[in-house]
């Protein structure tokens, strides 16, 4: 593997069988690409939500991350890194593209970050919109 | 190479800087994925164009395609086929992807079948949209 891997694969995982697909497509990626896979998962910040239930929200989400990790690893994706964020998926997503070196946003086209509700309300249609990196949106 | 090889990577490109760099992303993914790469061109369909600028416009088509069909091969790609069409590029695209097994769909942010009009009339968005297998806007 090169050293100079600047650019990584981020993959927004949120649990559900999409993103489980999507998981597995970024790992791949991240393989042939030579890149490290960075996995993001976004607590969608509600204002009515308490301190404890955020808290336990942000538990359940460091929990989701370190499970996709260690699956990442044993896949043979050779840098994982996670990071986690509270509030409305794309823009932050969005937010740690701009931050971190990325190559291609990995997301699941349904589930949390997908594209059921609407197609503009949706995660993945923002995150094409105004992504400046590639964008796949697995099925 | 695997001998069963099902399913290919559509790569839609229709001459523009955009669609040049989705190219590019296809051929290392068709590479990657040991993949048939199948080269698709829209010609849009304009009620008001007569019979002959149609004709011209196909022919452009074709030789756009085989420019492609042989860049492709000469960086490796190792199963290279196009279809060309006339119609609204996005359905088109998804006729193509219905007709023959697509596991991914490839196209540019911009041009002409990008995202510059507006959301929901642009083509990435309606492949996003409406596509049973995964698509790659690229950048």
């Amino acid at each position: 593997m090169k050293q100079k891997t600047r650019f990584s694969i981020l993959v927004a995982v949120d649990g559900s069988e999409y993103s489980e697909k999507a998981f597995e497509y970024a790992c791949k990626l991240s393989i042939s690409k030579e890149m490290p896979l960075l996995i993001t998962n976004i607590v969608e910040e509600h204002a009515t939500v308490g301190y404890s239930i955020l808290k336990e929200l942000r538990n359940s989400s460091k929990e989701l991350v370190e499970k996709y990790k260690t699956t990442a690893e044993s896949l043979g994706v050779r840098s994982v890194s996670s990071i986690q964020s509270v509030g409305n998926p794309a823009e932050e997503i969005l937010k740690i593209t701009n931050r971190k070196k990325i190559d291609t946003i990995v997301i699941g086209s349904r589930g949390k970050y997908g594209t059921t509700r609407d197609m503009l309300g949706g995660t993945s249609y923002k995150l094409v919109h105004y992504s400046k990196c590639t964008v796949t949106v697995v099925r």
